[in-house]
């Protein structure tokens, strides 16, 4: 599936605006926007962490999650693991470019839910 | 929680970068990056839909998932729901201003899955 890189609409690439289950940009889109995924990409913006910062700043994940989020998301190549062999190891993660691209585009996303969350959970009530 | 509305770092809402877990916006994070969410949002980015334009497009989805997550968006002020009276009854969805705002943010977000899929899952081999 290809798309002109000035899409405006999504109709351009899917027929009829239909979003096959089990294509690749399926798997990518549930990656890109996982519930710990979102947040490890978002703090990543802001620099180069450590282990320790990205389990403080995604308050609530359990180790076990975070390094599950983090093999998918290298996998993916867009975030990069930078290991030193120094006593103890250090370990830090950065963006790759490809991840810089998409958290350019999440960092709004976040943005808007800061900004609405307050109206949108207490028209609820 | 207060954000500029010209925020370009997260840090300006969120004292050292932390997201607390357990925040609205977190709620509403998780509700409009949830993987029928997305979806249903981008759908409806194109116009007014059908139950049955809806439940195609989001290829895969089970009638109990699109009833929830319509629901959730609609509770969230995202999505309105238009039920008319005629024989059959016809129910249409449509986004509202809150909605359109979201929705685009989400579609250059899913435009770029599609452009960086087939990239992403060809890295990983």
């Amino acid at each position: 599936m290809k798309v002109s890189s000035n899409a405006t609409s999504l109709s351009v690439s899917f027929p009829e605006g239909i979003f096959p289950a089990g294509c690749p940009s399926r798997t990518v889109l549930d990656h890109i926007t996982s519930k710990w995924g979102v947040l490890i990409l978002i703090a990543l913006s802001e620099g180069e962490q450590r282990w320790s910062d990205l389990r403080r700043r995604a308050d609530g994940i359990s180790e076990k999650m975070l390094a599950q989020t983090l093999k998918t998301l290298e996998r993916d190549g867009l975030v990069h693991r930078n290991a030193q062999a120094t006593i103890p190891p250090r370990v830090d993660y950065s963006l790759t470019s490809r991840g810089h691209e998409l958290s350019a585009l999440l960092v709004p996303l976040a943005t808007w839910a800061f900004q609405n969350a307050d109206d949108i959970i207490n028209g609820q009530r």
